[in-house]
């Protein structure tokens, strides 16, 4: 077997980006990448990566959602399994590594184990998700949530932008809705599941990092605020006599951003719309979203509490009326302590620093937390862009992640 | 001749409460009051206008530019004028007062004039301005204009929704683009013009007055600012390495706020769009308007620098970029002070308080103030709506006006 220092990462570095890259070309969209689920594209993409999980040695199959498998497999039929993964699809005009990394980094990485004859006392399990995203059915980790039980009969019904309806979806896919229970795994004998993303933040470039440990999942709510003031002409209006809808809007944002900045967690105004929105009009109703998130739903609870309070008293003081709505609420997930602590030594022992971070963003593994004990590994991003044809990796970063996740492989499970 | 005390005001304020009601009816559209310039409407209303001209003993015509004329004669054909008036036009789902009491009012005044036999030592007309709003051609004070010889040649080409230009739209309502320039009044004997209006604003019902004398109507400088972030995922990007355009431009709005309230001017940000809008994304570019009106123009100008100095800080503390664009500018015009201090005395006649007050909308005195002396009377309107059909006026208001106007008219020239 070889040791650690005799790999060549660099050259399974530069494999994984070309994976990466062809992978990229696989779009329903001839201007940018956009790949859904349950298309076409989908179809292909699954196609692709199975070609490259036998190239690997590996057993391969497509459960009943979609999601794409491989497993380098234990001679014992019976043995344990430890899963790695991340999903396949894309937002449109997304980027080539959100996802698709996860899923081909270790797969270059278990060709490498096939070739030289490393072992495992497990099943290595690979996993792309289909649905990770859930930009086509307006319903995130469809994917990864079939495994876990999670699936609603009443979603049979959501729709696309093009009025398909799910069941007919998969049925077009050559899947069957009624089935995709089957696709939910056994939990016995089920290790754990590892998940490397690229970060889709700032922290690992603002700390000069290129890999980090995910402590846990940020736990997060969504409301919609509706500020209504009153409508007047621009000029006939003096300063005190005004309820203007965007100015109150305002002073909430910025109130909004000092409460989250001193509670630690974070909180955005990401969408705002404001009537009738002309130039020479006061505003006189405006809408705004707001996103908080954090590692402690405790704390994140807290602050929100500042921020109604906070927020009400704007109101009141700008004799504007407001009202809200809850449209999302998630709990934080916490990553498990031992596959943290075994990331940890891997990253110290291949030199560098270990650094632990939360991810702010949903992942897979957020859902395969309802089974098993999950971890997150993340790799540096250039700029923290995502979601964007930007999104940019690192080649020399590859090459430290996959030294990180085959120390890290080789140290589970004893 | 009748003494004040024994005329009728509350009868007069019922008929113009009905004509209003009547003109009111005429529209382009089914759903709301819509009437522009140069349409079959402007036509209708005024046809129907004219024959109230006509019913209050006036010799009417239409000039060269669709605007509606009538002339309560003084027996020297060579004796001076003094031009009453306002506009016939709406805006979009406008109301039925902006402009058309400006014209009833004074028309059902000399109504009763002609009756009482009361004489006037000039001419006393009164213009109905086809274009003021400047809806169609997105150009305002065209009817004004015409008058002061402003109108501009390359106008002829500018076109409305639906494609018609204004040469075509004058040749449709039967004339010629080319004639305009006939429109244009001779200013020897032009003695002045007095503009009854709506406040379209809530300082009169503020003050609990029916009537107000306009100092000026302020000068507007318009802006658009674009404030250039860096978008980024609301669950990934901790608070201090934001560059979040939209709480940028949060800040700013509220720096205009403050210093606008500070410098006793107004300014308004009536605008907003904001990139990419999505609830779970950092806003990475916003773009907003201002619009900044004052009296006095060097008032304004001095709080626009301190605008402008606030505006480069936030953006410079909040790394965004801001660039701004001006995207109109118009000087403040003073009202002639002799017709103010005719109209306050004729207010304390009347036994109410005069009450001055600065018109921050604009209105065709702006244009008028080109050619001779302008006055300008507002009447209060229900919560200071206008442009909307829940502009409002109460009749007691128009009994009052009506006496004040009669006991100004009878004052000017003496």
């Amino acid at each position: 077997m070889a040791t650690f220092s005799e790999i060549n990462y660099a050259g399974l570095a530069r494999q994984v980006m070309e994976r990466c890259e062809e992978l990229g070309n696989i779009s329903q969209s001839d201007a940018y990448l956009d790949r859904r689920y349950l298309t076409a594209e989908h179809k292909k993409a699954n196609q692709n990566v199975e070609s490259w999980l036998k190239s690997a040695g590996m057993k391969t199959w497509q459960d009943e959602a979609g999601n794409l498998w491989g497993r380098y497999e234990n001679r014992n039929p019976n043995a344990e399994r430890f899963i790695l993964g991340s999903h396949l699809d894309t937002v449109p005009n997304g980027g080539k590594y959100d996802g698709m990394l996860g899923v081909i980094a270790p797969l270059t990485l278990i060709e490498m184990y096939n070739q030289c004859g490393v072992e495992f006392p497990f099943h290595l399990d690979i996993v792309g998700f289909g649905d990770e995203e859930g930009t086509r059915f307006s319903s995130t980790l469809l994917g990864s949530r079939a495994l876990t039980g999670q699936w609603q009969d009443e979603w049979a019904n959501v729709e696309d932008d093009n009025g398909t309806n799910l069941r007919q979806a998969l049925q077009d896919f050559g899947l069957d809705f009624d089935l995709v229970s089957n696709a939910e795994i056994d939990t016995d004998g089920l290790m754990g599941y590892l998940e490397l993303h690229i970060e889709q933040g700032p922290v690992l470039e603002d700390h000069d990092l290129p890999i980090g440990i995910v402590s846990a999942i940020a736990g997060a709510k969504r409301f919609d605020f509706t500020v209504k003031g009153m409508a007047g002409h621009a000029g006939t209006v003096p300063m005190p006599l005004r309820q203007d809808a965007l100015s109150a809007t305002s002073e909430m944002i910025l109130a909004i951003e000092r409460i989250a900045t001193e509670h630690d967690i974070v909180a955005t105004v990401g969408r705002i719309s404001n009537k009738p929105n002309g130039v020479n009009v006061i505003s006189g109703l405006t809408e705004f979203s707001l996103d908080i998130r954090s590692a402690s739903d405790e704390q994140r609870d807290i602050a929100l509490s500042d921020i109604f309070l906070s927020l009400g008293t704007i109101a009141s003081q700008r004799n504007v009326a407001l009202s809200s709505r809850q449209t999302h609420s998630a709990s934080a997930v916490h990553c498990d302590e031992k596959l943290q602590a075994i990331l940890k030594h891997a990253i110290e022992d291949a030199d560098y620093t270990p650094f632990t971070l939360l991810s702010g963003a949903g992942h897979d593994a957020m859902a395969i937390a309802d089974i098993c004990p999950v971890a997150m590994l993340f790799m540096r991003c250039d700029k923290g862009i995502s979601h964007h044809p930007a999104e940019a990796i690192m080649e020399s970063d590859v090459e430290v992640t996959l030294e990180v996740l085959d120390r890290a492989l080789r140290k589970i499970g004893k």
